[in-house]
């Protein structure tokens, strides 16, 4: 079912790029090179596969799951400017290819694209869809600040890393399992437990993808391992590390985050040993598994048939447990 | 009425801006910052003006006429970001007085807080509104691209640069206007016609606009005079001058833009006496007026009261025979 879905969307999305029309080629082919990078397109998918859960008309959902797709994409490209990031998914990012005015511009005009998708949906679906949608864009902005704001603060409590990941990334999961949902007419009561699946499995979706960043073994992961490591990046796991440390570790930890050391130091190694002395990957682990479980009891009440509450859990399954 | 409508809506975007709530300080201030810094709110004191032209409720525009002007001041803070403007009505511009990150998060944050506004609106009223929204937000941003493209072009036809100021600027006046005339129900041929009178009227306030830049008396102004001559700015006056000019005059043209001139030479001063050589200001004036009486003509036809066409007729002479 998911590679059928994927190839619907990708064709979709396609015909939605190369038929822009907008009146400059420096708004059309910004916003085609990143729409045609790929990705799981794992929003869109989430929301058509909802939609099915519920026995819904994929008609019906996708102009919504298009809508989240380049609304998501859109968050990429001007996200991409202010992390001041060379590359995506091995390629050039829109404001490194052109430069930081295209990449404002092309990004303002792909949300006004995606609000521009709603007008083909359902009128009954959108007046519940709409304020939904709003909320959650504002609260992936409020997320990425807060991420912002992280890197100019020493103390963050971990609860804080949580809720800013929440923001940034699991409120549009949620956002598309509740969207899907409502395509298919589904009761208030299926769409809110579809949203809390949703957000809960993309917190545990997160905290996975900053366990893998240390601790992947293949290629396969597509992103350097140690890359948060290398960036200071305050995710869960050095947050509970600077909970923990003593002081001894904590001067070397220090160190290594000032970048204050001796030559031919292994900062990923160093930083990954320090890990692996606090149990910090473990207690990480746990903390996801927490989300996961949350979201896997959502499946439990919602009034769909045993098959599909099996394909939802494989479904999760497959989101939370990578490996690589 | 104008100057009750003005405090209404002054009132209700104060009251937006100090309740915000958004989860950083980085999002709250930005956005109350630029907000708060006046201006002619023009855009939603338009949409007001015409649903009352068509004997509407207050209370069904003024969501709108707030969304519109939110939009627009988005629209502001990431265009300062992108001409590198320093200032903005004599305050620091957003990106100024935090950072780039700021301006561009605080952007989004406010087009969706724009959107907003339309959750609140009569639903027969917003699925007309909504289209015709999201069609003119685009332009908008393809209007500054456009903008953009003319800075690294030498050939711009100056129908090329009415096609621009009439993406940029004036679809947003034709859509407030259009918007007011909705939200009172008013007929389409009606809510069309006033459309086309702010469309037109926002070209010919444009280019009153850039008329003004070379020669406003007064320091009523607002903006300093030959701030357009000084940033080689390619308005409707320097593109008639360069189709214009004979080949003695263009050499010393050319200079001028270049800034290839001796010490203590006035490039205002000289520009200026080469706009006057070409009759370049009447020439302006003149295809200004073409604008202003298509603006004129669209009231003739609509179905309202003789007071009430009086009222616009003078609201349109307002706006383009500024003098200063």
């Amino acid at each position: 079912m998911l590679e059928q879905f994927r190839q619907i969307l990708e064709a979709d999305l396609k015909k939605f790029y190369n038929e822009l029309h907008l009146k400059s080629e420096q708004l059309n082919q910004p916003i085609a090179h990143i729409l045609s990078l790929g990705g799981k397109r794992m929003r869109p998918l989430m929301a058509m596969i909802s939609n099915q859960m519920f026995n819904g008309k994929l008609d019906d959902v996708l102009p919504a799951a298009l809508a989240i797709e380049v609304f998501h994409n859109f968050t990429l490209v001007h996200d991409d400017i202010m992390d001041n990031a060379p590359l995506r998914r091995g390629k050039a990012t829109v404001h490194e290819k052109w430069n930081n005015s295209v990449a404002i511009l092309s990004g303002d005009a792909m949300m006004i694209k995606a609000y521009q998708f709603f007008e083909k949906m359902n009128p009954t679906h959108f007046v519940k869809i709409f304020p939904l949608f709003n909320q959650t864009a504002l609260e992936v902005c409020e997320g990425q600040q807060l991420d912002m704001d992280f890197e100019n603060k020493s103390k963050i409590h971990p609860n804080d890393y949580i809720e800013m990941i929440k923001l940034k990334t699991a409120v549009l999961l949620g956002c598309s399992m509740q969207i899907g949902a409502i395509t298919a007419n589904a009761n208030n009561a299926d769409a809110k437990r579809m949203y809390e699946f949703g957000l809960n499995l993309g917190i545990a979706f997160q905290l996975d993808d900053d366990i893998l960043d240390v601790y992947a073994e293949s290629e396969v992961f597509g992103k350097q391992v140690g890359g948060d490591i290398l960036a200071n990046k305050k995710t869960l796991l050095l947050l509970s590390l600077m909970e923990k440390v003593n002081e001894t570790d904590n001067v070397l930890l220090q160190q290594l985050l000032s970048n204050n050391f001796a030559e031919g130091t292994d900062k990923v190694k160093e930083v990954t040993a320090l890990y692996n002395k606090y149990f910090i990957r473990e207690e990480a682990t746990a903390v996801k598994n927490q989300y996961y479980q949350i979201a896997l009891n959502q499946i439990k009440d919602l009034s769909i048939d045993a098959g599909h509450k099996k394909m939802l859990q494989s479904f999760a399954e497959s989101i939370v447990n990578r490996t690589y």
